[in-house]
């Protein structure tokens, strides 16, 4: 293993200089498309290569194609960290690899998510009874959820399916900010675009219990059956908090499932000044938090909480002759959803909340908090921008608007402000659309991210804004 | 970065030693459930500790609790290898922490996908129009296979979902041999597994087109309505091959989707003597083969090849403002598939592609399939055992048969065998039922598993069978 050796220091020196030089990069990547495919041979080479032929071809022809997520200028979509004792977590469980499907296939990956996941649901103060799941993503976390309120519901859709019998339609209700998975879960269950209702939302773009209650009267009347309401704890678009307690009672009321979509903001509830974000959580169903958007773990992390998780067995649980093991009383994970094949994702968040502790987490989060504030606070006191909406966490949605321009000026200023500062590579911010309009989005979310930072953002938008 | 440089050269030393003396673990954990759990205390600490007090919990309590799966007498299900180049690449990906939802958010991660999926398909002689898209498992692969065969029948079902409607009942088509995770997609997808129809199979386990063309005759009969019909190439439990190309003439006469389960065994095409393993491909409409499972690279990578992308795109792509890009004419790969957030999964693929090359691939394959012959040549010799399938791949499955023993009696020594041989920690072996009897399932698929590993397999399990 002498090669081993050698090109792992090769790597880890790459790793390094990478870690501590990542603002040296252009956050968004400049290349064309097409740009990497050609750089490359139509054909795998039929001889190997040595390795420091690869990782040079890695360095010229890959890297110009990264997108930086890991950068501290990156304030796009939901910015977010890999620390590197994190990184260093995946190799070890790359090298293990193991496939922690049953208990047996490696006792302590099941086990250890056990812990980690428990640790996350204290730190976040959430019931007792929640126990909790590593799943890959939010879009899986949130399908699984939507797939435990369908079998909740004890129409034997598991058995008979929903076409060729006379079942009613199935409804989901939502609002036009809660994050797109829901409405592909919805659409890979057999639900149907047309049967996910969006509620109407406040002026803080906050699910209208009121309006969901005269939703769900409707829809009951009208023969259709209500399955489950989804809030989110932090939306995409603008972090805005659907009121979980109301939504809850309403949800108990009629019975059907409640789903909190906290992917995002959940983290932030460790924080006890944040916690009454997750007020009324002790009504929800299932709850989903991603420790790879907020907690400082590579992608791929997935949190699912579920009070009652043996719905999710019966939903999903398929025990084939070559699968089946001797051990009673412990819990085989690929009973608990879609996939079999299950990474051992526990270690690195293991890493992560050993290596930080709950202060040092706390302390950044807060630190993002402020900062985002700070930014807003900035935004808010100049002239010609303006805040587009509040900003309970670590993302500001703003845009630019000179005085006494239209809309469609105001949307094409702010379309040529983020070309110009993506294309300048000093930062990357997305944007979305509130209300029709087109707002520039900052999140804040990079464990490297320091105020110098954000204030260069700031120069950077105001500088475009000027040639805009 | 001092810490970093150090606890890396420390995990380093860490890797290098255990993948170059795995040997020295016994291969299935050996731990009481529990004992991971209960070793570590109930919250999460709130200051942070040293990393190689981390390390030092990693080695005493983890690893005890690890089924090795890189373990090179690890004969289980199917057996893997995390290559030590494909590690470092994972590394590599976990530092750049890039999601591929969009081509932008990182050009090279999907632009890679794209060149090291057209080199496999080249290697095993794919047709050229079939486009692949890495997915994390061949469960979430199979799923979206399905999921565009139901989009594929024209029913609307995206829109108007399956409930509440006048629709018939949806079926699919497999053998009691097909992976579980097609019940299970079927079970997600609202199809339910009373609309999943085992046809049967001949004596080497294989589909029998004949019975497949009465269930579709009967069922299109009934007012059914056919959606897909699965052929496995290489079957979980005896690697059996189902005939592709007379199910594929079946498929198209009737209009149904032909997805190809070719998650283990694909690989194999890359030989040229193998090839026709996938004789007939060109009338499916999607394949799935796993390089996780058999091309060296750790969990998680699966492969989805698909005849036309778009209606995968048709079933489920949904772009939310926040998630708009200015790009045309580029794929992202989020529009294919549940997932929005997608891993850097390419490039420890192309590390070990480029690191091996194709010749040393198929030197590595042809060697298993050869180990594995000549393994079931001592099974078949060898009085009192039998080979209990053909094994036209690196998978033998056999049992111990004493003379005169009752099947019963011939059960009860196999599962005595498994256990005990498991116990001692020289293999680990799994199980499953043909015909309902009990079988031994020998798995050969580790890089670095060499004729004296299966030698000593053989010496342990006769040494069980003596004790049994």
């Amino acid at each position: 293993m002498a090669d081993f050796r050698k090109d792992a220091a090769e790597v880890v020196r790459w790793i390094d200089r990478y870690l501590s030089h990542a603002r040296d990069y252009p956050v968004l990547s400049r290349i064309a498309p097409g740009a990497v495919a050609h750089a490359l041979p139509e054909e795998a080479p039929e001889q190997g290569e040595p390795f420091e032929r690869i990782m040079a071809d890695f360095e010229r022809i890959v890297i110009p194609g990264i997108t930086h997520w890991n950068h501290p200028r990156f304030f796009a979509y939901f910015s977010i960290s890999a620390a590197p004792v994190a990184v260093l977590a995946e190799a070890l469980a790359a090298a293990l690899d193991v496939n922690a499907m049953l208990w047996r296939t490696s006792p302590a990956a099941t086990e250890l998510e056990d812990v980690v996941l428990g640790w996350l649901a204290r730190m976040m103060e959430l019931p007792p009874e929640f126990h909790g799941i590593v799943y890959d993503t939010a879009s899986i976390g949130g399908f699984t959820a939507l797939a435990g309120a369908r079998e909740a519901l004890d129409l034997d859709v598991r058995d008979r399916g929903m076409a060729g019998r006379d079942l009613p339609a199935l409804r989901v209700y939502q609002t036009a900010h809660t994050h797109s998975h829901i409405e592909k879960g919805a659409i890979a269950l057999g639900i149907g675009r047309a049967n996910v209702v969006n509620v109407g939302t406040d002026d803080a773009h906050r699910m209208r219990p009121d309006l969901l209650e005269r939703h769900l009267r409707d829809d009951v009347e009208r023969g259709f059956r209500p399955m489950c309401v989804v809030a989110t704890v932090g939306t995409t678009s603008t972090t805005s908090i659907d009121p979980v307690r109301a939504i809850g009672e309403i949800a108990r009321r009629f019975g059907i499932w409640l789903h909190v979509d906290a992917a995002y903001a959940g983290i932030a509830a460790v924080l006890p000044e944040c916690r009454p974000i997750l007020d009324g959580i002790e009504l929800a169903d299932s709850l989903v938090v991603n420790p790879h958007k907020w907690l400082f773990v590579p992608i791929d992390f997935s949190a699912l909480y579920i009070r009652d998780p043996e719905i999710l067995r019966r939903a999903f649980s398929l025990v084939a002759d070559y699968l089946a093991t001797p051990e009673e009383g412990v819990r085989n994970y690929m009973d608990y959803g879609l996939q079999l094949g299950r990474r051992f994702r526990a270690l690195k968040l293991w890493f992560v909340m050993r290596s930080f502790g709950t202060q040092k987490i706390r302390e950044i989060l807060r630190g993002q908090i402020a900062l985002a504030a700070e930014f807003a606070g900035w935004v808010a006191a100049e002239a010609g921008w303006e805040v587009m909406a509040p900003h309970p966490f670590s993302v500001v949605c703003f845009r630019y608007r000179p005085r006494d321009a239209s809309e469609k000026e105001i949307e094409a200023a702010n379309e040529r402000i983020m070309t110009a500062v993506n294309a300048g590579g000093t930062i990357y911010l997305s944007s979305t659309r509130l209300e029709g309009a087109l707002v520039l989005r900052l999140a804040i979310g990079n464990e490297k991210t320091t105020r110098d930072d954000v204030r260069l953002a700031w120069d950077v938008l105001r500088e475009a804004a000027a040639n805009a």
